[in-house]
């Protein structure tokens, strides 16, 4: 490190910053940029200081969002009857590379957990229940995680719904397709063998 | 890529221009970015723009500096007779890196390649003879790669040095400390056995 320059010294200091980038990973990717055009160099900086300062939360569905309502949202050509709860903006992206929901979604901004003082006040609880309130949503589907804060704030959703008149599910949880049983858990083994299907 | 906002996917296209770094990691890197404090994306960018903006090239070895003459050439606590010659900047950092140099640098902006259109009008070469023509280098120390470019480069800067009342040295080659002989190739192994040592 000492034996650079100061700026090159800074930039290698805020490169290895970023998780996973170390101090000799930071030192290349400081000298590529030192070589690259100047151009480049002005385009990374810009995009770093517009992602923080242009990127907002959706107001409707509280995903990522450059405009004050996402691309989802106002896409006419999902289905409004279908809602997705998912924890946080990057859930949503992963459903949404799934390619298998062509609804709506709603972040909840978290799961429940009382030991880190994270009560469904800390959630978008109430939001949630005036968006189902407007009447279009007709399913909702719990896509929180299969952890225990997932499972038991998925458990709190359903009951807080159940006074709408709507269909509430849950995303299936069992053996991950590719996944050999030798290395499946029993918990998830044995959600498996309850969540069965029949196939005849 | 698509499923983000465009400020999202503009920081992922920027970061993945970097070297070994990939959609995935860059992907991961924006969302980090997102997440951290202002002021550390704010430092990140900045630091990035300065390093292009206010890196220059010493006016007396030609490395990287902050300044018109770099931490090396002006400090006083090294020898001012001993002179190393290197290809790049970042061939400087390496020998100094090694702890085992306390005189001077001369960055030489590459090697001879006669097949590339580089001959000694493209290099440093006049810029050398004038440092050596000031008088006060006793030593050269040839510390070109050791690869054909390099090597013929160096035999080349050695002819033209001779006429200065100098010593002319190039680094040795051979065996690499920790390398195993049956992995070693047949021209180092050569080398080596050349450049034998007396230990008696």
């Amino acid at each position: 490190m000492n034996y650079y320059p100061k700026t090159i010294r800074n930039a290698i200091r805020s490169i290895s910053k970023l998780p996973g980038i170390g101090e000799k990973t930071a030192e290349r990717l400081a000298l590529h940029i030192l070589r690259a055009p100047r151009a480049e160099a002005e385009q990374l900086a810009r995009s770093i200081v517009e992602l923080k300062e242009k990127t907002l939360l959706c107001r409707r569905c509280f995903g990522l969002s450059d405009a004050p309502v996402c691309g989802i949202c106002s896409n006419a050509g999902r289905s409004e009857h279908m809602l997705c709860v998912v924890e946080q903006p990057s859930d949503l992206v992963s459903v949404e590379k799934s390619g298998a929901f062509n609804g709506l979604y709603f972040v909840l901004g978290g799961t429940l957990s009382p030991m880190d003082g994270i009560g469904p006040g800390e959630l978008r609880i109430r939001e949630l229940a005036s968006r189902v309130a407007e009447g279009s949503v007709r399913e909702i589907i719990l896509a929180t995680s299969t952890t225990v804060q997932g499972e038991s704030t998925s458990a709190y959703l359903a009951e807080t719904l159940k006074r709408y008149p709507l269909k509430i599910s849950r995303i299936a949880s069992g053996v991950p397709i590719g996944g050999d049983l030798k290395y499946v858990d029993q918990v998830t083994l044995r959600r498996a063998m309850e969540g069965r299907r029949d196939v005849t």
